[in-house]
Parts: structure tokens; sequence; C-alpha cells
């Protein structure tokens, strides 16, 4: 298992590593104040079309993807490192065009879609044209089990009818998100984890009501945003099904592995912000005659957070190594492993940030309040922390058993 | 030290406790649709004035005031049950009129204000007809120790001039605050806790300029509100001094205790709510093939929870009953002590629930992510965490060093 | 509730304090060197038989017993902070007539004992002449559920007779222990809590072999001990047996609540001792220049031991109070949270004074590593931790059950 | 930074484990039977020179020295996973007479020894002849500041004298022991660093009095112990001298390095065990109808366990490939870092395993109270982990500082 950075990832580090500095860190706040006070899902900040441009531009576009004609070609390990990079910043990974869910669902096309979805979908997602959103979660049922989804899908015809409520749709408030990837029941009589398809619903289709914008501690993450959508009698042509008629939960379990390298990866590069914000605050800031540099309570949480931070990547890479060379399914308990741990290594890192900073670091002076709100999420998304230990421990107890 | 609640107390309990279930409970939700879209912090929801003249008619007013005459008369240890009850919903407080910053600064009238400042501010303060703010928390330098204030105060002629930059000033945003405790610099040369005097600012004063509403995690608790304020040349008549020139710290001091023993109930409140809300939730909710309240883990969160509440109420409670009994200064430690772990251990509770919930749990279809974000910065206000654990310290150690 | 020590209790707190300090601390070394080098559980330190006559003399003798005719009559509220003070020091409890398991089971005598019971092992037992032990954990099963209890008493004509193994039978290794009061199961058809009984076997039956003493983290507890006991065809005479065949798990069940109470609360005084020699550490010790006590974390460790003593403590005394008020059966939930935080709190405070002390805090210069070993077991004996808990979440849920 | 396993490393694994396995395992219990039960410091279990002779013959022998003549030859990543899987048992390094302190001790000799030096005591070490110990901490001063050492050695003609006390000197139990490597002051008066020497001071010197062994949390480790020396006028030539005068903290420093490594696999050794023993037991055993491997806390336990072992195995790795291929001094803060987490997360994973065992997990029938102490030990040894911390935030918080 090799995680050393290889010549092609050094290059593309620092080319985004410059890239951050010159280009985003400069315009987070601009960014913000180009959304519409009114209303602030109806417009994109113009600053971000302009940001892409340049990113295209300078070749750091579409790295996510392993395919080497549409995509960068890089290996999860090779990925891992730059996906942490862009972490470091909430508005840099659209940027790159690398942000969720539009990569997830970027990854389902190039792998299941047919030409025409292709062309019709993917490649202006490609372009960074369009956005997409990801539809799974539901408000009625316990999304931490993903055959609770309730959602009816009924063949008529030649279309597909949708009837249901979804939530937490990420990036369906976008202005520009031109497609949803739903998944829902067909069958609910056959096997547990073939009552499941995806279809690929249009947002402006008739009867997709996008109800409201679900806010995370007060954040509305817009332009993005977090949708409830009701789908009330939603016909779609019955070529929009994905791969095939239940086989919804296979493909939900596809997207999930690159998708949580790059989480982690992005949190990780969160918590290395946080604690490059946190060292720069306590050698300037000065309480009881001296700098809080000097206080050894808050050097114990520099140290802390670096062995936290330091331990975190070095277990995400593995989970990146083995993807690459043995396969999602052997890196399962990596993979769920990493799931857990990021999340609650980056929060422990920022709150420490936010203790330093003081009032300051609530607000939004800082991007530390905004980040915490954020990753709190990842514990949730995707299934609880509690659903990913309880997979750790069914793997590592398997043995046990077998010679029971 | 007898913390059993006694017979008043338990009366008062049960009369809060109908009035939350019956008024501001059902109310949390339209006291948010009321708040202006545009501008948030322009008009107060009407149904808090209604709520509060139910609240007055039925007698749970003013509760917070141990001065008989004006208040309830109650003690610290009778009145912190009542304070628990309040700290249950963000909005109830200021129903009872018992809301910081409100109480802190109601007190400092009533034991130092002059009888013209009482006529004047005092009086609608304590109708609930006006509103007012604390100014102390300076952005340049670190409030955890009071006598960096900067701000400065000059006396000219028969006025005290005020130059300077104050931010997070709770309460300043709100249409109805009219008076501010601005606390500055008067001698910067007089010994160390002798340079900072308090005085009362007509919010209306010619150059008082509200810049801006600081938010907290993305919440910006309108029509509430966490100000930054700039005094350029603000000029009020000397008799807006209070107690005295180089007395501003002796009155800061006197504010604290009882404030933490409100702030540390309120958050116990919350955290009883958040538990129960823990508790109806797992109860109700399936996965996996079982209720949530099935799972060992859960189960696990439950009666940690229980177990931190019940300790954190105890030591409050004896802070409290100290502070009637021995008095502030015995009871500094218990006071820093308090402060310390009822803010944390209500966090962790309202985490856990959060957890319970996914999803949900972060949107504000619940209040844990606006408790959470609140309570969060009580670990900041007045002096963090860190400096209440040194204060500790040094109690603790101070019989061994003298023994040295 | 009123948790304030009344004038008798301070005043024996003060006798008990001075002998402490002028008896009991002064012996503890020599306690161990008067231990016989080759069989550590062949002979009693002879100033332990010294430490007994004085506390004798000083009426400080019984103070557990409730019974005010046998003992002193204290409340448990009362007697908690006296059984706090003993906790100080692992001999101080014997010399006080006060030590585990002998005062449970002169308590199970008081209540049930017959008179002709009373007068052959009561009556020694409260002059301090013979021990006891009790003897109800067993290898095979797991001893979290009582009603697990293996071992068979099958009563043949005027006689028991007892077959099995029993382990962790603590106090057995004693020379002067007489007697076992042994939990069986007489009829294994019986509803599920009505299959187990209590006998008294004295020691030296034909048949009772005491195969070993188990250590404790290295420990070995002489001359007290913990031992394993094998059981092989004992007969006693059937007036031995203990209030009613089939009434063993009821009488566990009774004799647990005082128990609780008595250890939590010598753990907190063993908690306050290892708090006292790490602030008298701290301020005598220098590490790169300056005293551990100015270290910004050492001072944080103590701080933070306070604050979680302090807790722990209230709670025990609420739980106590409730005992004498409300019943065991009432305070079962404030049981069993001080059963879990007691000795998880304790553990924290010692390893941290350990950590102080470096090397010397592992070896038996001072009493810290004896202490954290002895501590630990508490986290297990009498039902792990996760039972109790376990135990806390269904009574915290069960309202919740009943309205659902 | 490569961390696989190459083939070679990959063999020897295997080999050892089997080793383990079929000789190690078996004879744990044997080790401990033949030690002299009077006095348990006389004699060496037969068994554990049969062991070494197979071990010898095996092939499996000094593999720790880097050396590739007297030794294995193997990089510091070669060897980490051959050191975690002794560590799975404590009497198995030296059974490959690759136990602390004489690995460090040979290291010494090897690379700073004289040829005379190397004969008389590095050769028959390496053959597993004799036995070393390392005398550095005293009494009286804190240890974690190595220069602090107060032991006196003086320069008299052709002889060094030495006077002064040193406590913690483990392994100068073994009656094998011939000789320790002391560290003193032979210039008061030298810059800070360069007043400290090391002497090879044979054990049976005249003057050297082994005062007592020393236990950790109740065991004594015999028969390598852990005593308390007093140096009385000893008297070693000259020629005795290590590397120079003044270089004792050169050598401290270079000592270190490859320790840690050792120090840390070992624990993941024991760690990875405790899993195992945890994984078997509760598989097996039933508690309240179920097997504890159903209970949910059960399982977190064993998930939150394998995550915290592999993330302190990758970090440790790490360290040793950054020693390996940029050295030591670059490789500090890595170092420091695995010091403090490898002893914190084995115990954690050792306390929950005793928690699944219940009493049994604290005896000596399991090799976890034993493993729990010595580690314990760990977090104290060669600097408490506060000053590891310290070290990590100061490389932190350099680049901060250079800016400022």
């Amino acid at each position: 298992m090799d995680f050393s950075y290889n010549d092609k990832v050094k290059r593309l580090q620092n080319e985004l590593k410059l890239f951050m500095s010159e280009v985003i860190f400069p315009n987070e706040k601009k960014f913000q104040q180009q959304l519409d006070p009114i209303d602030r899902f109806s417009k994109i900040p113009p600053v971000m079309e302009e940001m892409k441009r340049q990113a295209k531009q300078a070749g750091l576009w579409n790295l996510f993807l392993p395919d080497a004609k549409e995509g960068a070609g890089l290996t999860n390990v090779e990925y891992a490192p730059l996906c942490e990079m862009m972490g470091r910043s909430a508005i840099a990974p659209e940027v790159f065009n690398c942000n969720a869910p539009d990569t997830g669902n970027m990854e389902v096309l190039v792998r299941y879609g047919t030409e025409e979805q292709k062309e019709k979908w993917l490649k202006p997602l490609l372009n960074g044209e369009i956005r997409s959103a990801f539809s799974m979660t539901e408000p009625e049922v316990a999304s931490s089990d993903a055959t609770n989804v309730q959602i009816s899908i009924k063949r008529i015809g030649d279309e597909y009818v949708i009837n249901g409520t979804k939530w937490w749709s990420s990036g369906a408030g976008d202005p520009r998100c031109r497609i949803l990837i739903v998944m829902g029941k067909t069958d609910p009589f056959a096997e547990k984890h073939k009552q499941q398809s995806m279809l690929l619903v249009p947002i402006d289709s008739t009867g997709v009501e996008v109800k409201r914008m679900l806010p995370v501690f007060g954040y509305d993450d817009a332009p993005h945003g977090h949708a409830e959508i009701k789908f009330n009698q939603v016909r779609v042509p019955a070529t929009n099904l994905l791969l095939g008629e239940g086989r919804g939960f296979e493909i939900a379990q596809g997207r999930l592995g690159p998708g949580r390298i790059h989480h982690c990866m992005r949190t990780i590069g969160a918590a290395e912000r946080a604690l490059e914000l946190m060292c720069e605050r306590v050698v300037g800031r000065v309480a009881f005659g001296k700098p809080l540099a000097n206080q050894g309570v808050v050097r114990e949480w520099i140290a802390e957070s670096r062995i936290e931070i330091e331990q975190a990547r070095l277990l995400t890479l593995k989970a990146a190594a083995m993807m690459d060379t043995v396969g999602n399914k052997v890196a399962k308990k990596e993979i769920a492993m990493i799931k857990v741990i990021a999340p609650r290594m980056a929060l422990r890192v920022i709150d420490r940030t936010i203790q330093a900073f003081g009032a300051e670091g609530v607000s939004d002076d800082l991007p530390l309040a905004a980040m915490f709100a954020g990753i709190r999420t990842l514990r949730i998304a995707d299934g609880p922390d509690e659903v990913h230990l309880e997979s750790v421990a069914k793997q590592e107890l398997k043995p046990y058993l077998n010679n029971g």
C-alpha cells in the first residue's frame, strides 16, 4: 500500500494551492455578497462562473472523474489529496466542477447512462453548464436503511409515474439545476434489494414541486440549497430509467465508495484550514498578558488537532488505496471507518478553533461556523455514524462467528 | 444546603409549565413566521406582545427580580427551577420579562441606579415596554479579560463623550431597544480595575451607529440580534453614569453571579427539552426492523443524558443556594464550575438528540439546531470555559500555596 | 431534599478526620509491612486490631448500621459523608468495622436473621471478632444477571447440600473469616426470581475448599483477598437458611441499595484524596523551570477533577436522601446512576494524579495505583456499568412507552 | 511513503505468528509458574531459555538490529510489523532477544561502543547470555526534562566515581543482568545539554546497591523488575565512558527514535490481542438471553477499537517510514505524536475488553490487567504525554511564529 503522492499529483496539488490562494479565498466573501438578498436562490453569483472559467482554463476541471477520456483519469489515491485541497473552501469544489452531488451523478451517468442520457445530461454537467440533485432521503422513513425508500415509481405505458415526497435533495435550489436522479420503489413485492429503481427526472417536469429549502443550523446554503420536493403524478419517458428496474440499490451502492472518499478528504481539508486559522489566531491574540499560543491548554488543542488530522488522513488514504487495488467491496470496512472518523475529527478541530477565536468564531466573519454546520450533517448523511460503526463491528466479528 | 423546592416554587413551576404548553410551545413557529421577511429586525411579531400580556395577567412576570417590591422577591434557589422551565423555549424568557440582557440591566438599575435613571429606564423595562442591550465585548481585544476594554469615555463639561466600537451587543437589534449600558475606559492611568466605568447611552444618541447584526451559526436571532455598534463622538449627560467613575468593573462583577445561574438553568431546561424530544423520537421511529429505542447505543445516549443533566442541575442549585446563603464571593468557585458544565452538558445532550433525529435535527422543523447554536455561544460569552476552569484551579490550589 | 450535614454528622466527620490523620494515614505502610511475606493471607497485621480498639473506644464503630440499637442509627444521608471520609484510605473502613462485605452481611443478618443466627454470627461480626464473605459471582455465568446463579443447594433431610464453584468471594482470604453467605439455586423449576436462596455456610464446613486468591491488577488485597471457592457436597443445618427458600433474589435486592451508597461515597473519598495528592504534588514539583502547578494543562486537570467530584457527590447524596425519604424502589434510577458515575469519575481523577506524579504514581509509594485497581473493579462488581445504564434508560423511557 | 509490507517482512511475520501460537502463548502461564515463589527475582524460568533457543534456531533473533552484520538489517518500517507481533505477549520480546531496554542498550553499544566495550558487553547481549538495564530516571527530579539528571559522575585519575540514586531501572532485577548504562552529570557548569555523560557500570561493582524492586499497579514484573539503585562511591575505569564526556544527552536522543517505534508497535500488538480476546469473548458469552456480541454497545466498542488501532498503526508506520527516509530529526513531530497515541489507544481498547470479560478481566487468568498496567507506564516513561504534546505544538506553531 503506497500512499505517497506521485509527481503528477504533486504538480496538481501545487496548482490547486496557488489557485485557491489567488482566486478562491479572496472571493469567498464576494460570493456571499453577490447572492440576491431577497430570494437567495434566484441567481448564481457572477464571480462563481468567472472562477469556473479560470479553473477550466487552468486545466483544473473534472479532476474527480476516474474516466480518462471525460475526466482526469486519476485513481482514488491520486485524487484524494486534490480533493482535500478543495475542501478548504466551501465554494471551491464547484469552481473545479468537483462538487457533490454532481460528481456522484456524473459518475452514475458515465457508468450506467445510455448514449442518449449521456448526451442530454452528462455532457452539460461535465461542462458545468447545468447542475443536478440526488433525491434519496424521505421525511417519513429512516434513510439510514436504504431499502426503506417509499416514493412510488410506476410504469404506465412508455412512461414512469412518480408520486411521493423527498427532502434533503441537495443542489435542487440552484437555478441551474435541471435534472434529479430519483430513487423510488418500482416493485414493492420484489426481493428486498430489488424493489428500488433510479430515474432521471427533469426538474421542470409537470408535478415536480420544490416546496421549500431546508436550513442547516440556520444556514440556507444558497444558492445550492437542500430542497423538499413533492412529486405529484410526475411522468417521464421510460427511457429515463437508469440501468434497469430493480437495480436502484445496486447503483446506490456503487455510487457510495468514491463519494465517501471525497467527503472525507474535503472534510480533512476543512480541518486543516481550521487548524491553520487557529495557529494564526493564537500567535497574534493576547489575553491576560501573553499570547494565547503560550497557554498550555491552547497548545494541547493544537497538538491534538494535528494528531487527529494525521490519523484521519492516513486511514482515508488507505481506504482510497484499497478501493484502487482490491475494490470497493473488500474496502467496505475501511470506507465505513472513515465515514465515521473524518467528520467527528473535523468537528473537534473546528470547535477548538471556534473556542480560540471566541465570539468571532461563531459569526460569518470566519468560515468556521458554516464549516461546522456543514460537516455536522455528514455524521447523518448517507447513514448515521451508528450504522457505519455497526457495519465495522459486523465485519470484525465475522471470522469469530464462522469459527463458532 | 437545602435544594428542595418549597410550595411557592412548586406552584409557580406548575403555572409556568401549563403556560408553556398552552401558550408558548404552540406559538413558537408563529413567532418566526411573523418576522418581516425583508428586514427581520424591523418589527416584533405581534404574538410576542400578546403572550406578554397573558403572562403579566397570570402573574408570571419579572420573576427573576429578587427585589420584593419591584419583582417576585424570589431567592436564587427559588427562581432557578422557574428559570429552567423558561429555558425550554427560546422565546419564553421574554414572554415573562425574564430575558437576558434585560434582566441583568434591570438588576443593575435596581441596585445602582439613581431615582431619575430608574424612572426613565427601569420602569419601562420592568413593564416590558422597552428593551435594552449591554455593550461590553469589543472586536479588538480579548474580552475574556474584562480589564481589556478599550472604548474611550471622556468627561467634557457636563457630558461624557464616547468613542470606539463594540460588538455582540445582544438585544440591540430589537426595534424596541432604547438604552445601552456601555462599559468603557474613563481613566487609562488608574489602577487596573478602576479604569472602567458604565454609562447609560440612549441608542438614538447622535453618533451611535448600529453597523450590522452578527449571525450565530447562520442564525440572526431576529428581532433580538447581536449588534456591532460604532460610537462616534457620542455625548450623554454626566448624570447617565452608573454608580461612579472607575466602578465599572465592580458593577460587572456584581452583575455576573445571578446571570450565570439564569444562563445555566435555562441551558438545563433546553437540555431537558432535548432529552424529551429524543425519547419521543426513539420510541416512534423504526430502523432496520425495530424502534430506535430498542438500540443499545441509543439507550446509552438516553441514560448518559439523564445522568449529565441531573449532575449539572444539582451543582447549579448548590451554587444558587450558596449565593443565597454565603454570598457571591464565597460561591465564586461553584459559579465558575457551573458556567463550564451546563453548556458543555447541554451541547452533548442536544447533539445526541440531533443524531437520533437525523437530517430533521439540523433543520428548523425542530428547535435543536438553534438551541445548539445559542448554547455554543455560552461557552464563550462572559469569558470562555478556559478562563473559568483556570479560576476553579486557582481557588483549588490556594490552600496548598499558602502552606508552601 | 436537604443535603446539608447536621450537627451530629459534622461532629462525627471531624472526629473521623482527626482519627484518619492521627491513626490511620501514619499506619498505612506499617499495615503492609506487617503482612507475612511468605503467606500473605496467614495473619492479620497487629496494627489493624490495635487501630480497631482505638476506633471502638472513640465511639467510631459500626457507624454504617441504621439500626439504632446495634449501630449508630444514622440515615443514609447522614452516614454518606462519614463513609466518604473512610474511603480516603483502603485500610480505614475495617478499622471502623464499616468494610464490605461485612457491612452488607451484617445488615442482612439484622434484617432477616433468626435470633440464633444473630447470636452466632451477627454478634461477633458487630464486635469485629470475626469476618465474613459473600459468595455470589460464579465463573461460568454472567453475574450481571443475578438470576444466572448456578450453584446447587439441595434440601436433604434437616440439611442443605451445596455443590458448585464461586469466585470473587471477597474477604474469604481473611484468616478471621468464619462465615460465608452463599447464594445458590434451590429450585430450578420455580419462577425465575424465586429459584435462588441464601444460606449461611461456615467456612470450615467439610467440602468447602478455598482454591486460590484472585489478584486485581497484580494486587492480592491480602489479607482480605478475593477467593475462588469450591463447594463439594457441603452440608449445613437447614436452620442456616436465610429468610426462606426462593427468597435469595429478594435479599440480594434489599442488600444492594445502601451498599451502593457506601461504595460510591468511599469512591468519592478516594477521589478527594487523589485530588489532594495532586495539588500537593504540583505545587512542589518543578519541570522545565516552573512548578507543575503553573502549567495550564495541569490546572485544567485540577479544575475538571473538582467539578467531577462535586457533581458525583451531589448526585450520590441525592440518591441517599431519596432512599431515606421515598425508599430504595423509587430511588432505583438514582442508585443506578451513581453506580456508574462514581467509579468512572474517580478513575479519571486518579489517572490524572498518577500522571502528575509520573512513575512514582504507578508504584506503591503512593496509594494511587492500588486505588485505581480497586475502583476499576467497581465498574464490574454488582453488575457492569452497561447494565446500570440500561436500567436508567428503561426507567427514562417508561413514560413515553405508556403513552405510545 | 510506502507502508506496504514487502515479501521478506511478510515471510518473517508469518514465521513469528506461527512461533507465537505454537511456542509462546502456550507457555505464558508456565513462565509465571516457574518463578521462584519466595524470591521472584532469584531465577529465570527455564522455559524462557528453552524458548530463546528455539527462536535462535528458527532465525527469529535480534530482528530489531538495523545493523546487517550483527542483526537482521531491517529498516524501521520493516521491523515495525514484526515488533507488533511480538507485542502480543509480554514474554515474547525477550524470546527473540528484542526486549527493552536491552535493544536500546545494544544499539547504543553498536553505534558508540569501543571495540573493547563491544567485546565485553555487546557480544553476550546479542547472544542473549546476559541482560542489561538503563539507569536514567531519578526520584528527586522531573525526568520529563532529561537535563534534570542529578547523579554525580566525577573523573578521579583513571576512574569515574558515581554517587546518587536512580530508580525505575527496568531489567535490573534480572539475575542475568550484568551491566547498567548510567546517565549522570559530569560537569554541572557546562552548557545545559553538555553536562551529562553515559557510563557503563557493571552491576556487581562495589557500591552499587539494588535497594528494592518497584511494583507497577501491584505487578513486580519479575524477574525483569524495576529497580531502585543506590550508587555509593562506585568506581569504574575511565574506559567505560560512552562516546565522550558531555555527550550523554546526545546519546539519549539518538536512542529514543527507534525505541519509540518499538514501544508503539508492541503496544499496538497488545491492543490487537485485546481486541481478539474481546471478539472471542462476546460471541461466546450470554447475558440477559443473548450473546454479548448482539449488544449494540458492545458492537460499538469493537468498531471503535478497530478504528483506533488502524489509525494508530498507520501513523506509527508513517513515523517509521520517515525515520528510514528523512531521518529522526525531521520525523520528530511524528515520533512525538505516536508516543502519545499508541498507549492511549491501547488502554482504551484493553479497558473495553476488561469490561467485556467482567471480573475475570482484572485477574491474571487473562493477560489484560497486566497489559493495562504495563502500557499505562508508557504514558509516563521517556517523558509524559504532556511533554510530547507540547513538542508537537511547538513544531506546529513554528512557521506561524517565524512569519509573525
